[in-house]
């Protein structure tokens, strides 16, 4: 996906590697404990990496924020893409793994993206525009399955794959945010299982 | 619901206006810029009061942000009750209602409850509990209406209320974040629509 970053000068092999930790790190003090409470210091001591190195790859917190939110959009995406929608077998084990993830973290955090969306939207319209197109290209990402599932006669044609992808993306982003909130997975699940019980009939799942 | 602040000393007709206008302005201030980015100056000057007048019902920003969730929790189940979701009428009634909600502010601020869960799930436990009463008392007015329904052969019986309603309030909250960062209301239409759409052949909205 596109990269706030492409226009930077090109970096060493070592200088990839230096900011790659730098974001990864960033990444996960930001989703474990939000935005506002991830202090640079925090980052640079998690990355080891000196104030000049960190100032050298991000001059101040909002370009690093805005890495995050690439890197975050990015590894969903790609996961999305290889999660195989277009098949009932590959819809099933799209449904066991985003499962087993929310599980892996008690549901804290939320979604890696959506909570940088709840965080960010009001007071950052850049971040704001980056979170809205990793959700468009996860969303289209969710459409091209159901869209091969529907050319594969497993989805009724009466159902739009561009809006149940933005349905079911609603969903995984809603039942995280009430997992959060109460600290189980289980309005995940049910969010999930429900929405793929209604669509079932058709799909076969 | 259950109100955070039910043991403080009872107050006069008037604390109790004065309170409640402070809770009003930093309800309004809070969804419009957020938590983190409003301060007690601001609410102080928008509610009109003076720093002990502020302090006298609100030791800190917390205690007053908690008084917030009551709020906005209060006035989303208060609408949800009357709501009548128990009827075909009804429920198109209440889809009409929250997609005009959301295209009134533009989508921005997300869900008045919500968004604060994402905000502060985090950082502030207290904050966190409350917001997950706020959703589990916003579910269950759902459910009654969805077992309404179900009492008057509009929901087929196969489909638990309980669950369906937690996956609607799912769709509702990450339609909502959706639309907040795409600064469009689409999102949010088309995850509530095609949630109805599905369970249409059922209740026939």
């Amino acid at each position: 996906m596109s990269n706030v970053t492409s226009d930077q000068p090109r970096l060493t092999a070592k200088g990839e590697r230096t900011r790659g930790r730098i974001v990864e790190e960033a990444a996960r003090l930001i989703y474990e404990r939000g935005v506002a409470a991830t202090t640079l210091d925090e980052i640079k001591a998690a990355a080891e990496v000196s104030g000049s190195q960190l100032y050298h790859y991000f001059p101040d917190k909002d370009e690093l924020v805005r890495a995050v939110i690439n890197y975050q959009a990015n590894a969903i995406v790609t996961n999305q893409q290889h999660a195989n929608l277009g098949t009932v077998k590959g819809l099933r084990a799209w449904r066991n793994t985003v499962i087993a993830a929310s599980k892996s973290t008690e549901a804290k955090g939320g979604c890696p993206l959506g909570s940088l969306g709840g965080q960010l939207a009001e007071s950052d319209p850049e971040a704001r525009a980056l979170i809205a197109a990793g959700f468009d290209l996860w969303s289209s990402t969710l459409s091209d399955g159901l869209q091969t599932l529907r050319a594969h006669g497993q989805l009724s044609s009466d159902i739009n794959p561009d809006d149940l992808a933005v349905t079911i993306l609603a969903a995984l982003q809603g039942g995280l945010l009430l997992a959060q909130v109460q600290r189980s997975t289980r309005p995940f699940e049910i969010a999930v299982d429900t929405i793929l019980a209604l669509v079932a009939p058709k799909i076969n799942v």
